[in-house]
């Protein structure tokens, strides 16, 4: 039986990517030895880590004063991390909350002594549309603006950026990070976790404008962009493999026609199931139609006990992993970049195949 | 050509894991999904962590009172999350400097805000011996003293603890961790990153006394040993990969006869060399013979050139990583629990011929 698994992250990956790490793992290069186990002051991870760094640049057309570095901790250490070390003038961030992890990452920020101004909060609608900026903002009063680009959890995603003056503007990109094209010159800085649509847990990739990092003090060695960039991501021993399968994936990205053509394909599966539950008389997606998710897709019944049912038998035709995010209830199906054109269809076919049974 | 990797880490594993890693990388149990892709929240997953943290307990006979957590960010994230948590009352720890590592420690704490005394220091003996306590401490002053058990680079290790008194000690076993038997009742809090005995690169494996746990704001989420212990180390998305490795090594450890077995494993393999060592007329180990590490053994001709031909021709023969860290110079073999007596042997059979041919 072949298996789709809609994981919202960690996820699935491309099936010629797993077989390259499987050929490879026992001897990388022809050096007898695993990926596993090289050092990574080795000339091979030099180039394993440069190569990743420059197809990154490649893809997303990084301009030359931004800085890409790879770290451990996730999007929660960057929810650290970036107001350590950006937020060092005003102290003093703004903030729209589209929903649990931009929540989260204001708490973070609150909780390391910066003022965070939310601006615009879609709670009440049950974030099922986005905040917008509800006036103009200046950077004589805040170090910059958070957004959550993609909302994992709640399926919507900026595909137009909020107005934000010339106030810098940090994204958490994590759940469409390039899954969906944005100009990096809109974003002092970005982040990323690689395990949703780039790779497997393990690492998170940050972009930065160079004029952004700052000498700062008292702050962990492992969050300090200043330290990372001196050392190549290097400060420390840095997650050898993630990083390495990170890199296939990057290759593999642009075999499909870089972030343009994977954004096509992902416009392409996304329109499938959302037409198909627009149609639909027993399942629905009620988020509002310009902020839909190309990556996360909820959809429930209107009877809790029925998305269960529909949840097991899924699991029992090999589509994985559709229960959705307790906080939203239902079904919820992560499309991301791996996710093949195919295990799309034969989702639908199946929730139809479900209403003409019920 | 048998290739042994001598690499201070990441370093060599064991072949039947890599094996393993291989096999299982397509389908883990059956699912249809890699490791690389499933969720960490998982039954699958959870089964792995929880089976790790129970092998460890296992394995190093932790007592019911201590947690055994997983974080990202080595050894250098725990150089902030150890102050960060754990010197909260009187802002004040001690500090054996051994060497780099120890140095690297204090520094960190001292970034932080923590006032640091060193109470001794071998520095000015160039590492080849270990500081020692030079009086009584009371944890009426420190929040805990701080050793490097194993000095990865100067090659000494602690096999009997310093007397420390009433003060919690906290023990840096990074690069001798599962490699020699310690109690852990000894020790307040251990860390150890995996990449040198345990498994690849991107986790750091945590053992903490409950009671020093305390709420802590202000700190960074992924350093904070609080929410790590409710939510079982998955307050974020864990390394699953990198837990899931490990735990293949754990269990393989266990075959071996659990820690005490693969001691007297590193015993034999640390003797042939050390044994080698002084009787060469032209290699020397300098560190005083009751310090001398298990696990990293530097040693050097008293010619930089020659060393250099040295290292080159070992490489030429499969006998990789011997070069020596470039504080210390020379050659060093790291003789981790993935190192077979083979390969030992085989690398002083190498310098024997060398010396001979010489």
């Amino acid at each position: 039986m072949t298996v789709y698994n809609f994981a919202a992250g960690p996820a699935t990956l491309p099936d010629p990517v797993i077989k390259q790490i499987q050929e490879e793992l026992p001897s990388l290069q022809g050096s007898g030895m695993s990926i596993l186990e090289i050092s990574h002051r080795s000339q091979m991870f030099d180039n394993i880590i440069n190569t990743a760094k420059q197809d990154i640049k490649d893809l997303m057309h990084v301009p030359d004063n931004y800085h890409i570095l790879f770290f451990q901790g996730g999007g929660t250490g960057q929810f650290a991390a970036v107001p350590m070390n950006l937020a060092t003038n005003h102290h003093r961030i703004a903030l729209l909350d589209s929903g649990h992890w931009a929540t989260r990452a204001g708490d973070e920020a609150a909780n390391l002594g910066v003022k965070v101004d939310v601006l615009d909060s879609t709670k009440d609608q049950h974030y099922q549309e986005l905040p917008h900026m509800p006036h103009a903002i200046s950077a004589d009063n805040y170090d910059y603006l958070h957004i959550t680009t993609n909302n994992t959890i709640e399926g919507t995603a900026y595909h137009q950026l909020p107005e934000h003056g010339n106030v810098t503007l940090v994204g958490d990109l994590s759940s469409n990070f390039m899954a969906e094209e944005y100009r990096v010159e809109d974003f002092g800085l970005i982040f990323g976790g690689v395990q949703k649509n780039l790779g497997p847990a393990g690492v998170t990739v940050v972009i930065v404008r160079d004029d952004l990092v700052k000498h700062v003090d008292h702050i962990p060695s492992i969050l300090n962009y200043e330290l990372f960039i001196k050392k190549n991501s290097m400060f420390n021993t840095p997650p050898v493999f993630a990083i390495y399968a990170t890199g296939l994936v990057l290759k593999w990205l642009k075999q499909q026609g870089g972030i343009a053509g994977i954004e096509a394909l992902n416009q392409k599966k996304s329109s499938l199931l959302y037409d198909f539950l627009d149609e639909s008389k027993l399942f629905h997606n009620n988020i509002k139609k310009s902020d839909r998710s190309l990556t996360n897709i909820p959809f429930k019944t209107d009877d809790p006990d029925l998305d269960k049912q529909v949840i097991a038998a899924a699991d029992q035709a090999g589509l994985k992993n559709l229960k959705g995010h307790r906080s939203v209830g239902g079904l919820r199906a992560s499309l991301y970049n791996a996710m093949p054109l195919a295990g799309v269809s034969a989702l639908v076919d199946f929730l139809h195949h479900f209403e003409k049974q019920h």
